[in-house]
């Protein structure tokens, strides 16, 4: 089978030579384990965050296949649990076929959505996005939620469900097509690109009372933007910091005056602890996508081999929606 | 009477020729309002934020009496609320006699406490550590405390109270002499100077399992520190930013990964939400303070003229325990 296996660890940027595509024998399985055949792998900036050694799970050895989730077709099954044919999700690694704890892989219905949407919107950036607004924003009618990396897998949930809550909302995206992507196709009342050279200047415009809430997956300046315009005991999720997975040192965070004078609250969030209600998540965003009042995208690349070129684009900014690999 | 007077706005580290002892007509009072002899001055390192602009209530114009808060005897009453002789707390400014309005003073119990400790652990500072502890750190017994400004009004009331909940309880301060008083005389577990070179390791090593709260009255590098040990659902009161009261640019503040990894949740406290629990805060503190489980310290500056010197030296660290001028 082919895999893509980590050459080197990226230093910086990930560079396309940091991968190596190579043939290898089927993976094992014994029992208690399944055998699946990659069907969909997704792209995710955390993986950059577990390159660099800076991740709950540690930077995988040179040569061994790059870790990630995916989503695959049983072809054999040593657990008793599955059958051959079920769509499961996991972390596949990018290979065209895993070895995989049954017990570590899900069972997807594949009547609820398209397969591909349990590694985006009904998968563990939808539960992010959802523990985030429901355990920490709690947002409430009539506030304004200011939400970073708003046409992202995790960013474009966060808006629609603070939508859904009676919120204005406002986007954070990197680029004029994603803000338009953002407003028009996700509903957000408004959205700014970080790029932009007036970028603090636009996003007081577009958030003239402050905010009441804000969705953090950057960190660096566009926190420090966010935190500006806190209003009275104003939340704040902290849940990524993109701005500095690809650099080699830690830069310095924003300055927290603001969150006194706020009287604001700021609470980290890893997705891992909510998986418990991964369930009521999944039937939720389901029954929104159903009624027409949530909606997602997909940015899909091609073939296995694609998968680095994909990645890079992700970690550029590059990708329009949820990054997926097809195999 | 005498009056220390604003000459000019601090640049920097306030200088002695920022202020001006000048020599000023006895204040007139109108219906409502009392004239004061002031016995006690506080001082505070809030002042230095508001001289700088940074704070709720702005710098008062230059040549106007330096704002404070101050303890002192009813000498005229014109509000038909207090008696002649009574004490109260308000804020009197650095002057001999102040003009008060009746419904901004706070009639003190002398019989409660030595009346100085109205602007000290009875009063807002008291109130800063109560609130902190009660509204935000929510102590529980076993857990592990860290504390800024260890020696201060506020950091000592806090120590102490995590103690009665059964906590470890480790403190911050600035010399080995202020760290022997956190010890040795609030009965903290531990305390580390900031200005010692190895204070991060010994930082570690005085928490070797991390920390479950933190109150902060400092930001930057502190703060940084703190952070690195942040425990799982630790929580973190933001509560002052003496780090940079005194700089013209205000410093960029921690990197906030480590808020992530342990889901913490920091949060901006300012005392004046609180006011309205002042009375069973006091009470609380007092019932401490007779069964010798609160302990205090003040640092007393005898004379209006010290008040310069003596607010200076707050802001470099010199005194030990509550400053005061004593009238």
């Amino acid at each position: 089978m082919q895999a893509v296996c980590l050459r080197q660890v990226p230093q910086g940027m990930p560079q396309a030579q940091d991968f190596e595509l190579r043939q290898l024998p089927l993976p094992l399985i014994g029992d208690g384990q399944l055998r699946v055949q990659v069907q969909w792998l997704s792209l995710d900036p955390f993986l950059r965050a577990q390159l660099g050694g800076r991740y709950a799970v540690p930077c995988p050895p040179l040569g061994s296949i790059v870790p990630g989730y995916g989503i695959g077709t049983v072809v054999e099954d040593r657990s008793g649990r599955f059958q051959p044919g079920d769509v499961v999700a996991g972390m596949t690694g990018w290979a065209e076929f895993a070895a995989m704890e049954a017990n570590a892989a899900s069972l997807i219905d594949a009547a609820l959505a398209p397969v591909s949407t349990a590694v985006g919107v009904l998968g563990v950036p939808g539960l992010t996005a959802w523990a985030g607004v429901r355990r920490i924003l709690q947002p409430k009618a009539g506030q304004t939620i200011l939400v970073s990396t708003a046409a992202g897998a995790v960013g474009s949930v966060v808006g629609q469900l603070c939508k859904a809550a009676g919120c204005r909302v406002v986007g954070i995206a990197g680029s004029a097509q994603k803000c338009a992507i953002v407003t028009d196709e996700f509903g957000f009342d408004a959205c700014v690109s970080y790029r932009d050279a007036d970028f603090v200047a636009s996003l007081r415009a577009a958030c003239p009372d402050g905010i009441d809430g804000y969705f953090d997956n950057v960190g660096g300046a566009v926190l420090e933007a966010a935190l500006s315009l806190l209003r009275l005991h104003a939340r704040v999720v902290l849940c990524g910091l993109s701005d500095q997975y690809n650099r080699a040192e830690r830069p310095a965070g924003p300055n927290l005056g603001p969150v006194i004078g706020a009287r604001a609250r700021l609470e980290g969030l890893v997705v891992y602890d909510h998986l418990g209600d991964f369930a009521q998540c999944r039937s939720e965003l389901a029954q929104m996508i159903a009624a027409g009042t949530l909606r997602y995208r997909e940015h899909i690349h091609d073939g296995l081999a694609s998968a680095p070129a994909g990645f890079i684009g992700l970690l550029n900014g590059d990708n329009l929606g949820k990054a997926l690999v097809r195999l």
